[in-house]
């Protein structure tokens, strides 16, 4: 798959795509709706994008390979591991509020793709976590801190993709801010979650 | 709507049909796989349900509503800020993790009901949202800390409502452990953001 190079009109594409799966949900939208929201004929659809499985597996392959090319420049200008973890916060949610309906609809199909093009789209996401166990990892042996990751990150990951439920422009702050303050609650909910875990008494509940 | 009481044949034929929503979506699933999947004749379903809106409303409601019943028992049982906290957090764990069906149901479709409905239950959402603001509000004013609510209390959710996609019960640990370290992450990040804030150096990005 070398030289894939998505061009304006495939973008533009992909986009009215992405909009009629947030409407319709990926079940409920037929090859029909999406040729007529990107002005495409029904049959130029079919010839050059074969199913609508192969438009939600670009949809998704573009989010993350965007994602992920942006977050490597950006953390080539960091080596303080707290800084590094900021930047992926920031990263990842400047992107999707900007994005917020390619974000519901890779948080909803995030099973659906099947055989090659899910486990294509499955590999490139895996690296992306990989990348954010990684900076944590970082972070965790400079402080000397212990704790494992997974649970961790993936707390991460829903703080931050939760927020498509309830962004509303109007109302809250922009990436940047919203960036600092779950970095905040991140960053020290690491810190210090891992020390007063065996501390902590064991009360029951009920 | 006094006196609405959810029988065992409502409550299984609501597991059914969450079940098939589960599967193919709200918008991908029909009354006929609906009728399917519970046992109940088609003319039945209409008979009693109504609609597929109905049913959609009907797993949404008894969801909230029972989840908010255990809450309520629950917090009666404890008066430290922190202990309340920790106890809103594995109760709602501990549902979701036994309904997880029910949970990506929920969450693909927050936006789906209309009208009567829908503002029905965004009105115990709204309460159920709110208990958590007020036990937050109640935590930080113990250990005099400043800060929103909104933006954690909303982190809180999205740690905890991601877990839908990532939980794998032979790998990841039961509801009391998660909730403890969910709790820790989330309590240690709050104790510590909002102190941290006014000092935290605006570092540019990129």
């Amino acid at each position: 798959m070398s030289g894939t190079r998505f061009d304006r009109r495939l973008s533009k594409i992909l986009l009215h795509a992405a909009e009629v799966f947030y409407d319709k949900g990926y079940a409920g939208a037929s090859m029909r709706d999406l040729s007529r929201a990107s002005g495409m004929s029904l049959s130029g659809l079919y010839y050059y994008f074969e199913s609508k499985e192969k438009l939600l597996y670009l949809i998704q392959k573009e989010t993350f390979t965007t994602i992920v090319e942006r977050l490597r420049e950006r953390l080539d200008t960091a080596s303080d591991p707290e800084q590094r973890i900021r930047i992926f916060i920031l990263n990842h949610l400047e992107y999707f509020l900007v994005n917020r309906k390619a974000m519901k609809v890779l948080s909803h199909e995030d099973n659906t793709l099947t055989n090659g093009f899910g486990a294509e789209v499955a590999a490139i996401k895996r690296a992306y976590y990989q990348i954010c166990v990684g900076l944590l990892d970082d972070f965790q042996r400079e402080r000397k801190l212990e704790g494992s990751g997974r649970l961790a990150v993936l707390s991460l990951f829903g703080m931050m993709n939760w927020i498509y439920t309830w962004y509303n422009p109007r109302v809250d702050a922009d990436a940047e801010e919203i960036a600092g303050r779950m970095g905040d609650i991140f960053l020290q909910g690491v810190s210090a979650a891992a020390p007063r875990r065996k501390s902590r008494k064991k009360k029951s509940v009920n």
